[in-house]
């Protein structure tokens, strides 16, 4: 039953002259709306979630990737280009590792190509880029989790933390926390399968690509191998 | 053999008249040092290490203990006191999640005990304090690591790494990221066993102790038990 609240009526000295069932119906729905919305206004149920923030699209820092699998951490410089959807990752030479070989890896999600370059001998791996492209930003439908500062009292940062958690429907699989100020990510973690996970965290973030080129593969990479190098000695 | 510089010799016309051979070798000596030593200050072979700075020793914050082996996260509220090696932990009530229980634990490892007590019911239980006090802080023997920023430009703070790694003789088992700026805690990750790691980040921390009867475990304690509860319904 379609219920319209327009009514035959004519209007006399202010009374009501002539009304019908419907519109009984109508004042009553009135009368209802009235009683029952100023108390939702004043006490809302549902509280105004913050919108994600717009990440910058090119920066370059420093990350340390911790592999939960493994228990191991590479630390890392990474140049992140989100409007070409391409990211270069250069090994940090920390340390003295016996046999550890430093790589360079150019992601290339257009193509999509990934280019694996020892950085010593510059040998080079192209390889298909299986995995699709993931910007490091926080997707419009994420859910808010929580809002803290991180550091000591007069020398912090304000952060906002997001994940892909849909309440009572899904546990997260993705937890980023980004800064309120300009939305650079500070972490980001990532769980693979039950269990597995990886997470980043990233430092010394600078707006911009300094030098473009690093996102082109060496010379040595115009004859890449398409298997993978070993890690090993 | 004591070498001395001392000789004799008369000063005529400026030249060295008379000398033995203990004063030939040390003018050989003398020669040797100051070739040596200006090229070591020039270029030092062993850089400088920082040293590790001194946490405070009584805050109040928030934080995120995230444990590997289960993959879950707990937000929890933290009043630590270092000067009297004790902590109270609060179980953030965040979200719902049906059958979970709410606790507060209180961690006085002087005598050593734990209480943990139901948020709702205050059951308690009593339970001997097994590990050792491990204090927030970095320890004196520890490893330089790292220096970064996190956050964006203009919006950022500047951390120390320190780990108890000992270079070509033993890995990290504990891994503390710790404020430039009055050395509050930012992260720490331990390694319990291999592959098995729990890492905690701090946040909202304040100075001191606001209110330090958080640290008297409620009356429901005085006839604890000494089973531990169970975390199911």
């Amino acid at each position: 039953m379609r219920v319209t609240c327009t009514s035959r009526r004519t209007m006399g000295n202010g009374r009501l002259v002539a009304v019908d069932g419907s519109v009984w119906f109508c004042v009553w729905l009135m009368v209802v709306c009235c009683a029952v919305r100023p108390a939702r206004i004043s006490h809302p149920q549902v509280p105004i979630q913050p919108q994600p923030c717009q990440a910058p699209q090119q920066w370059e820092g420093r990350a340390v990737v911790y592999d939960h699998g493994t228990g191991r951490n590479s630390r890392v410089l990474m140049s992140y280009d989100g409007q070409n959807q391409r990211i270069r990752i250069l090994d940090e030479k920390k340390g003295h590792i016996p046999c550890k070989k430093f790589y360079e890896y150019i992601y290339l999600f257009k193509n999509p190509v990934l280019f694996k370059i020892e950085q010593v001998t510059k040998q080079c791996s192209k390889l298909p880029l299986l995995q699709p492209w993931d910007p490091y930003d926080i997707p419009d439908n994420s859910t808010y989790e929580d809002h803290y500062s991180i550091g000591g009292p007069g020398d912090q940062i304000e952060v906002q933390e997001w994940s892909d958690r849909k309440p009572a429907r899904k546990f997260e699989t993705w937890v980023g926390v980004y800064t309120v100020k300009d939305c650079y990510p500070v972490q980001e973690t990532y769980t693979k399968s039950y269990n597995v996970t990886s997470s980043t965290r990233f430092f010394d973030l600078q707006l911009g690509i300094r030098d473009p080129s690093v996102f082109i593969p060496p010379s040595t990479c115009q004859a890449a191998s398409s298997e993978e190098m070993s890690n090993d000695c």
